[in-house]
C-alpha cells in the first residue's frame, strides 16, 4: 500500500508552508521532486531548498525528469498523454524506492486542488491497479499570494468571483456571472483582448518569491506595462508564472 | 503609525497556520480577538488556543465584543453600518493599548481576501485619518479545506470555477460560465433550489476542525442528507459554518 501525500507548498515563499505540510514531509519515506528542464531550474531549486530547510528526519529525496507535454495537437488529448507519462514516471520510482509500500510525498506548487494534475495522475495509478491512499494537504495558492501582495479582497462585498484561464477569457470574453475575474494559466496576456473601459487589474508574477513583480491600475494604462514587464522578466529569468485579478465597475463598493 | 497585520489562520486546524503567520503573531505588540457571543464561543476558544500554542513572545492578547450586525433591513446598508461599528471598536482598543502606535495583528478566519471584511474595515480607519499600514498574510481558506478533505480538484481540467454565495445561487440559479460552483455564506441550503439532475455535490462543515462533517454524492441523494446533518449539527454545536462545491456533467473528465 502506498500512502500518497499531495502537499501544497505555496508559490515560492518557504514561509507560506503550513505546520501540517512540514510534518507530512518529515513523516514521508520518500519525496519525489520533478525536474522540469534547465529553463525552469529555479523551480526544482526552490523545492530542494524547502527540503533542506524543513527535513529533520530520514526522508529520502529523489529527483526525476518530468515528461514534457506535447504542445502540438488537441489540448485535452495532449494533456491526457502527458498525465499517462507522469503516472508511469511515478510508478517506476515507487517500484524502485518503495517496493514494499510506504509513504510517498509530492510537493505541489500552490494547492493540489487548483489547476494541478497530481490528483488526476494518482487516479490513473489507482485505476491501473496500485493500492494507493491519497491525502491532500492544502497550500497557499497564487490567487491568495496575489491578493495578499496587493492587500486587496478577492471578491467585492458579498459578490461572486470567477476563476478562469487565459484560453477561456480569450475565447469567451468577460464572463457573465461575475464582476471579479481571476485569470490563471495565461501564456499570452489574454487581458489584451478585452475592451479595457471600466476594468481595473492587479497583476503579479513569481508571487511569493523574492523576485515578485506587481502591477496595478486601470487596464487601459496597466496592460502595456504588464506586457512589457512580462517580456523582460521572462527573458531575464528564462520562465515566468503570473496571474491576475480584474474587476469591472463595482456595484457595491470595494 | 499602526502597522496592521491581517493574518489568515485557516479554518480551525491550528496545523494549517503558516510559518509566516506564526512569526507575525509573535512580532505583534497587540492581538485583538473578537468575541462573537455565547453561541459562537467555540470560535474565540479556537483563537485563544492558537495564541496559547504559538505565542512565545511578549505579544499582548486583548479580547473585545464584536458588534452585532442588524439582520433586518437592506443587506448592504446593514453591512456598512456593521463595518462602521467594528472600525469604531478597533479604534477604541488601538487608542487604549497602542497610544503611541505599534504593530497590531488580527487573526482572520480562512484568508483575509475571501468573504472577509477586515480589509474594508481597515480602509475605513484610514479614511477616518488613522495612519495605518496594512499587510495581508494569506491563510488556508474553507474552499481549500473542503477540497483537501474530499481529496478532489476544485476545477475540472483547464475549466473555470465560480465562487458565489447562497443568496446569489438562490436568486440567479446555476451560473452560466462554469460547471464547477463553490457556494459560501449560505445560511439556508440554497442547493435545494436547483434541479439536481446531473449535479454532484461535496459538502463540508466545521472544515479543518475535529468535528468536521462531510457529505458527498449526487445532489438528488445528498441534499436531504445535508439538510438533516446541518440541522442536527447546528443544534448540537449552537452554530454552523459550511460550504460546498457542486459540479455539473463534466465535459472533460475529472
Amino acid at each position: 500500500m502506498i500512502e500518497l501525500d499531495l502537499i501544497g507548498i505555496g508559490t515560492g515563499n518557504p514561509d507560506h508552508l503550513t505546520g501540517q505540510a512540514i510534518r507530512a514531509m518529515n513523516e514521508a519515506d520518500l519525496i519525489l521532486l520533478p525536474r522540469k528542464g534547465d529553463a525552469k531550474s529555479d523551480l526544482i531549486d526552490l523545492r530542494r531548498g524547502i527540503c533542506a530547510n524543513v527535513l529533520t528526519s530520514s526522508t529520502r529525496v529523489v529527483e526525476f525528469d518530468l515528461p514534457v507535454r506535447d504542445a502540438a495537437g488537441d489540448y485535452h488529448e495532449a494533456v491526457g498523454e502527458w498525465h499517462d507519462a507522469i503516472a508511469a514516471a511515478w510508478k517506476t520510482r515507487i517500484a524502485l524506492h518503495l517496493p514494499d509500500g510506504g509513504r510517498l510525498a509530492l510537493l505541489v506548487w500552490g494547492d493540489p486542488s487548483l489547476y494541478d494534475s497530481s490528483l488526476r495522475i494518482s487516479e490513473k495509478l489507482r485505476a491501473g491497479g496500485m493500492a494507493i491512499d491519497v491525502r491532500v494537504l492544502p497550500g497557499i495558492t497564487s490567487i491568495q499570494a496575489l491578493t495578499a501582495a496587493h492587500a486587496i479582497p478577492l471578491n467585492a462585498l458579498a459578490e461572486p468571483v470567477i476563476i478562469t484561464t487565459g484560453r477561456k477569457l480569450r475565447e469567451h470574453g468577460w464572463p457573465q456571472d461575475a464582476d471579479s475575474v481571476v485569470v490563471m494559466l495565461d501564456g499570452g496576456c489574454a487581458f489584451d483582448t478585452l475592451d479595457p473601459q471600466g476594468i481595473e487589474i492587479w497583476w503579479g508574477a513569481y508571487l511569493g518569491m523574492a523576485r515578485q513583480a506587481l502591477v496595478h491600475g486601470p487596464l487601459a494604462k496597466a496592460a502595456p506595462r504588464i506586457v512589457e514587464a512580462r517580456k523582460a522578466l521572462r527573458e531575464r529569468h528564462g520562465w515566468i508564472m503570473d496571474s491576475y485579478l480584474m474587476r469591472r465597475d463595482m456595484r457595491h463598493g470595494t
